[in-house]
């Protein structure tokens, strides 16, 4: 994993043209039914983050990784896990005792492919339902 | 600043009920026309996101803060700052050379009010005008 994650900061996106313009895509979403196995596994969650940036064509500077306490099943923890990318950043966050997690891939520059980054979590998760946004984040 | 990021994982939002209901609000927004000195300042876009937080009651656990280089005008380099929250995740990019920010206030729970956090970002950034969403992240 740690190959995928640079050490200097190279560059980010930039308005690309004398206008100024900054291109935002950021495509969200919900996604239901899912294994709480799969979703309480730190480890997986943060693999499939990387995975998921290499899919999008996005660069991870940092990643943050978090499990949280579930007393009264252990087991079950929900996870957080924020990677902060040259493009801007992805997140999944998960609640196993409920099968549910959301993600957030929001992507700037016409290079990075948000929506391929999505679907790959989504191949990995194996929601049996999700909803899927799309926001604008551009000037 | 310190003071206001937990290091130790306390809890995290969970289901509310006997239906496993997770709620979820996320409130996000473009900024435009910031004065540039106010969105290179990182120091300055990380206070402003701890005391989000405390506005929007939403609690750190771990902040990411990274300046990104801008060769041809040092002065305008663009910053991220992304924090875990306890109840899901806060983040600010900037774009000084467009005079450009984006913002995302994401929070779990019924105690945390998102809404105030990102108020309290639009005071202290300023924009000339901006466009704030709501999205629904709850099962």
């Amino acid at each position: 994993m740690a190959k995928a994650i640079q050490t200097q900061v190279v560059k980010r996106c930039k308005s690309r043209d004398k206008c100024q313009t900054v291109i935002g895509r950021h495509v969200y979403g919900n996604l239901y039914g899912i294994n709480p196995a799969v979703i309480s596994n730190l480890d997986f969650i943060a693999e499939t983050v990387v995975n998921a940036a290499i899919a999008g064509k996005m660069h991870i500077l940092e990643l943050i990784k978090r499990k949280f306490d579930a007393k009264d099943s252990p087991d079950r923890s929900g996870v957080s896990v924020i990677a902060l990318i040259e493009e801007s950043h992805i997140s999944v966050h998960t609640w196993p005792e409920s099968s549910y997690a959301t993600v957030d891939i929001y992507s700037c520059g016409s290079e990075a492919n948000p929506d391929t980054a999505f679907s790959y979590i989504l191949e990995k998760l194996k929601p049996k339902e999700y909803k899927r946004y799309y926001a604008d984040r551009s000037t």
